[in-house]
C-alpha cells in the first residue's frame, strides 16, 4: 500500500483560548488517555494514560523507598464503626462514601465503606502492631484505588474512583512526625518538578483547607495553563488525633505508655490531569520525556517504493544503536501518510519525532523534531545513542522552564481584599495572587465568598515574595482552583 | 549493649507433620507476611508479604509486556445489568458478589457489584473501542484488587479481597485466540517455575471445572508439601460468548461484520500461599532468591567489645563490594544475639545468611550458610560480588529440584475409580493421581463425590505418564485441592 492512501487529517482540537475545558476533554479522548465508563464518575484508564501513571509510579516509588518506607496493602472495605471513630474525619468523608450493604446474597450486619482514604483501617492495625519504642517509626506506604462519591467529575482531576499512593507513618515524638511531614512534602516537590516538569509552591494550608482529622496539612500547588491552581499532593501532620481514638500507644525507654504521632501523605492520578494542563497546547498533549510512554517516534518517509527497503533497514540500525536508552516507537503503519502520523504523535504528546527519508539515509542521519517548538536537528547515526537522550533531557528542562515562566507571568500580588476582588471578579483574571497573611480565618472566608478563590498555601519559601509582606510577615497564595 | 541480653528464643513452630494447616497460619503470622484485619475475610498484606508480591509483579509484568500486552485500569464497580448479560458468568459469580447500594447519602438506582473479575466491564468498553480488523488484536492487562465473598477464608489462598492481574484480549480468529490462551499459559508456567521454583502441570480443565462463561479453561497445577494441589494460574478461551452478548464486532478485510474471539487469564496473590507451602519447612518460610525481599542477611558476631568496630567495618566493605547485585540486609540490632537472629531469618525464609566474626575478618571472608540445608561456605571478600549471586542461583535451582522430587514422589497412577477410592479414602493418601481419561463427566462427578478429589487438568505434556493411558489416549490428574 502506498503512503498516500491515508485517511483525511482528523479534525483540529478546540483551541485552548476558545474553551479550555472542551480542549481538555478532547485531548483526554483523542490521545486515548481515558474513556468514560458506564459507571457514574468512573473512568477507564486506557493503556496510554495508564502508561504515564506507571512511569510516575516507578519514579515516585523509588523515592518513597529511598526515604526508608515499605509498601503494604490494607483492605478496600472499612467497617462503618471504624470509620466513625475519628469525628472530624468521618464528618469530612461521610458524604463521599459508597457503602456495601450486601455480600453474597445476604444483607450485612454492619455496612462497609469502600475506602475514601485508609487512615481508619490502617490505624486499627497499627494499634495491634506497635508495642514499644523499638517498633517506631513505622514507615508504610500503599498504592491503591480509593473511591469518593463526587457530584461533579472530570477525567483524572476529579473522579469517583481514582488511583493513588497513601503513606501512613507513626513516630515517637512530635518533632520526628513533623520532620516526616516536611520530608515527604519535599519528596513530592522534587518528584513533580523533576519528573513532571511542573513547578509547585510547597507550604502549609489554612485550617479551613486542611484534611479532615489533621492538625496541619501541607500541599504542593501548581498552576495550570488556564490560570487555575491544582493541588498536586498533600502531606498531613495528624498529630495524636487518630492515635488517641484508635489507642495506638508505645512504651517509651522509661517504660511509660505514650501515644504515637502520625502523618499521612498522598498523590494521585490527578497528576495526569496536571501534566495535561501544564504542558498541553493547541496541538494536543505534551509529555515530559521522563514520564512519556513513548519518548521518540520514528516516522519512515518515502515516495518511491524502491526507497522503502533502505529506509526501514536504516531505522533498524537506529533502533539497534539506541538499545534501551530511549523508549522508541517505530510507526511503520503503511495506511497512514507521514503528515498524518506527525499530527497524531503531536496530539499524543510524544516529545521528539525522528523523520527518516532517503536523504537522511544517504547522510546516515535522522532528522529530529522537538514537539515543544518543532526545532529540527539532524543527528548522525553514530551520535544518536548519546545525542537523543541528551536532547530529551533538554526538552524536559525547557518544558519546566516554560511552565515556570507561565507561572511567573500569572503570579501577582495584592494588599487587600479589594485588590483580590478587582483581580478575580472585576477583571476576571486568574493565576496566583500573593496577599500578606496573618491567619485571619474570617478574611479567608470572605475572600472565598466574594472571589471564589481559596487560600492555596503559605509558601515555605517566601523569597519570591520578598517585600510584599510587612517585615517578619508572610504572604499566602490565593487562586481559583480545580 | 552486649550481644547476650537477647530475648529468649521464640517458641518453635508447630511441625508440618503434626498440623500443616496450623504450621501455615503460624508462618504467615510470625514471618509477618500478613495479618487478619477486622474486615470479614480480608487480610492485611504486611510489608514483608507485600514485598514478595512486588517482586512477583515485576517479574511477571515484564513477561506480559514482552508478549505485546499493555496495562490499563478499569472501574472497580460494575453495574448489575452489565454483570447479568452473560448468563453462565453471572450464575458463577453472583453468590460471591459484594453489592454497593448507597453512594454519598443516597440509595442508588442500580446496585453496583465490586468486581469479582472484570470481563463484564471490560467487554462493555471493547464494544466501543473495536471497529475494524486493524484494531485487533487488543492485548490488555490489568493489575487490580478483586472481591469474592467467600465462606471460608485462609490468608493468601482464599480471601474475600485479593490482588491479581487479569489479561483480557480480543482477536480476529478462533486460531489467534487459542494461540493466545496457550501463549499465556506458557508465560505462567515459565514464570512460576523459573521465579517461584514451583513445578507445575499445565493443561486444560474439564467442563465441570472451567471458568463461568468460558469455552475452555487451562490451568497450571502445583503440588503443595501436604499433598494438596493448588491451581496456580488460569488461562481461559472465552470463545465468542462475551462478544455476542456485549456486541463486540469488527469489520473484516472484506467489509463483513464479525464477532471477536476473546481470552482472559490471571494469577493472584494466592501464589504467595503456594510459595509458602511448596518450600516452607519446620523452621519456617523458605523463599526462592528471585522473589525474596531479602536475599542475604548479614549477621555480625563478636564477644569482645573491641571486635565490634572491625567486624562492622568489614561488613561495610562487603556491602560496597556487592553494590546492588544482591538484596542485602545487615542485621546490626544490638539487643538480639546472633543465634536469635539466625532463628528469625530462617523463620522469614532468607535464602542465605552471611556470618561475620573476628576470624572471618582476619581471613577477609564471610561464612555463608544456605537456608535450604545449612551448607556452609567461606567466601573471600574479593570473590563475594560474583560468588554470592551464583550461590543464590544455585539455591534457586536446588529449591526447584527439591520441589520436583517431592512432586514425583507424590504422583502415582490408577486405572479405575476403585484405585482412586483406595488411594484417597482407604489409605488416606494425597498427591496427584494420573488416570486414563476419555472425558466421562459422570465418572468425574462420581470421583469428586467419593474421593473429594477433582480433575486438576489433563497435562499438555503427557510424556511423564507414557504408557499409563491406552495407545492414543491421555491421562487426567486428580487430587484434593485448595
Amino acid at each position: 500500500m502506498s503512503q498516500d492512501q491515508s485517511p483525511a487529517t482528523p479534525q483540529r482540537l478546540t483551541p485552548q483560548s476558545e474553551d479550555f475545558s472542551k480542549w481538555y476533554g478532547e485531548v483526554v479522548q483523542r490521545a486515548q488517555l481515558a474513556d468514560h465508563s458506564g459507571v457514574r464518575g468512573c473512568i477507564v484508564f486506557r493503556p496510554y494514560g495508564y502508561g504515564i501513571w506507571e512511569h510516575m509510579q516507578r519514579l515516585l516509588d523509588r523515592r518513597i523507598k529511598a526515604t526508608g518506607h515499605e509498601n503494604a496493602y490494607f483492605p478496600l472495605l472499612i467497617p462503618e464503626s471504624l470509620l466513625q471513630k475519628e469525628a472530624e474525619h468521618v464528618e469530612g468523608f461521610a458524604p463521599q462514601v459508597a457503602w456495601v450493604t450486601h455480600g453474597g446474597n445476604k444483607e450485612l450486619e454492619e455496612r462497609l465503606a469502600i475506602r475514601p482514604t485508609s487512615e481508619a483501617i490502617i490505624c486499627s492495625m497499627y494499634s495491634k502492631w506497635i508495642e514499644s519504642y523499638r517498633d517506631l517509626p513505622v514507615l508504610i506506604n500503599q498504592w491503591a484505588n480509593v473511591l469518593r462519591w463526587e457530584m461533579t467529575t472530570r477525567p483524572f482531576l476529579r473522579t469517583a474512583e481514582f488511583l493513588w499512593q497513601e503513606g501512613h507513618t507513626a513516630h515517637a515524638t512530635a518533632a520526628d512526625c513533623q520532620a516526616e511531614v516536611l520530608r515527604m512534602l519535599e519528596v513530592y516537590r522534587d518528584f513533580v518538578e523533576t519528573e513532571l516538569a511542573m513547578p509547585v509552591y510547597p507550604g502549609p494550608k489554612s485550617d479551613a483547607e486542611k484534611f479532615a482529622g489533621a492538625d496541619m496539612t501541607y500541599s504542593i500547588e501548581a498552576l495550570m495553563k488556564d490560570g487555575y491552581a491544582l493541588q498536586a499532593g498533600t502531606s498531613h501532620n495528624l498529630g495524636q488525633h487518630f492515635a488517641k481514638v484508635f489507642d495506638i500507644t508505645y512504651q517509651d525507654e522509661q517504660g511509660v505508655r505514650q501515644h504515637v504521632w502520625q502523618t499521612s501523605w498522598g498523590v494521585s492520578t490527578r497528576l495526569i490531569g496536571g501534566v495535561i494542563m501544564t504542558h498541553g497546547d493547541d496541538h494536543g498533549l505534551q509529555l515530559p520525556p521522563r514520564i512519556a510512554p513513548v519518548q521518540a517516534v520514528v516516522v519512515p518517509i518515502w515516495r518511491k517504493p524502491e526507497d522503502r527497503g533502505s529506509v526501514l533497514a536504516f531505522i533498524e540500525k537506529v533502533k539497534e544503536a539506541l538499545g534501551d536508552r530511549v523508549r522508541l516507537l517505530v510507526d511503520d503503519r503503511e495506511q497512514y501518510s507521514p503528515g498524518w502520523k506527525y499530527y497524531e504523535h503531536e496530539l499524543r504528546g510524544v516529545p521528539v519525532r525522528l523523520e527518516v527519508g532517503p536523504k537522511d539515509v544517504e547522510k546516515s542521519a535522522v532528522m529530529s523534531v522537538r514537539r515543544l517548538d518543532r526545532k529540527k536537528e539532524s543527528i548522525p547515526l553514530d551520535q544518536i545513542a548519546t545525542r537523543l537522550p541528551a536532547l530529551l533531557e533538554e526538552v524536559q528542562a525547557d518544558l519546566f522552564k516554560a511552565a515556570q515562566e507561565l507561572r511567573a507571568a500569572n503570579t501577582s500580588s495584592a494588599t487587600s481584599i479589594e485588590d483580590l476582588v478587582r483581580h478575580f471578579v472585576t477583571e476576571g483574571k486568574r493565576g496566583f495572587v500573593a496577599l500578606p497573611w496573618t491567619g485571619d480565618a474570617r478574611l479567608e472566608a470572605e475572600i472565598k465568598e466574594r472571589c471564589a478563590a481559596t487560600l492555596r498555601c503559605i509558601p515555605l519559601d517566601q523569597s519570591p515574595f520578598d517585600g510584599l509582606a510587612p517585615a517578619g510577615g508572610r504572604v499566602a497564595l490565593f487562586a481559583r482552583a480545580y
